[in-house]
């Protein structure tokens, strides 16, 4: 297959992350459930609002570029996600669950946040001007998203994981 | 388990990206050797001696704790590693690969800087105060070295796999 140009690589990359953010809504219920403070719950609840839309973007981007939209198993996302799922089992009703939840979606953030960079340079490169803007759009709101994940931890969840039995 | 503190997670959290780094020490000179351009195998192998000095600063940090330097399988970094090994063997030899192998290679870097970027606000809020310092070194190099693999990307990989054939 060697002439396989960046097209290909563009149209792989996004069916990718099109089955990450599909599976990204189905865990982020699951973790909104488990959360002990409210403002995490509203965190997550919010985030799987702005996910539905992100899937969306994913949809006209594939429009844009004539192809059905389609996923393709992820391995990295499903691995992210099982990791979450351990701290939930692992840490259930413990002190420290809400700061381990956040240390999840905060890999899950920064998986985004390299696929979201990559596609929209890609999008330029192959000028693909209305796909770059919908794509940097999503890649802003997770950007946005870690921040105020780090904030929820390092005012609030840390310390409420460390403190003393 | 419901006495599980945030020490209890940063443990746990430092022997998944420990078992990652050694991962990743492995998966590195498979994709320099794939690299078609200079720059881009000099980058990896340059990577490849900074993800030793990474792996001796987590021995430390393990040190502090007094706990034995051990590592738990992280089903993410197989599974972004295993996307790696796909891209390879996809685009083995197309104009495409390299542009693959550096989107491969930041999605490691930001899985990397999530996790120390949260090591590193734990062991601040436990007070251990060197090994944040030892922390903070590695995710610094994580995101110098994603700044350099963006750079490389958008001034010749991403033109050279968007050229005709």
């Amino acid at each position: 297959m060697p002439d396989k140009h960046l097209d290909d690589l563009f149209h792989d990359t996004l069916k990718d992350i099109y089955y990450a953010e599909r599976q990204i809504l189905k865990a982020l219920p699951k973790m909104a459930r488990n959360a002990h403070s409210d403002k995490l719950r509203k965190a997550f609840e919010k985030h799987r609002e702005q996910t539905e839309t992100h899937v969306e973007r994913l949809q006209q981007v594939f429009e844009i570029m004539g192809k059905a939209a389609r996923g393709k198993t992820c391995p990295a996302i499903d691995g992210i996600i099982e990791e979450g799922e351990e701290i939930i089992s692992s840490f259930k009703d413990a002190p420290a669950l809400d700061a381990g939840l956040i240390a999840s979606a905060q890999a899950v953030e920064h998986y985004e946040i390299a696929r979201y960079g990559t596609l929209r340079q890609w999008a330029i490169q192959l000028g693909l001007k209305d796909a770059a803007a919908l794509l940097e759009q999503t890649l802003k709101e997770e950007e946005t998203t870690d921040v105020l994940l780090s904030d929820l931890a390092e005012n609030g969840a840390n310390q409420e994981a460390a403190k003393a039995a």
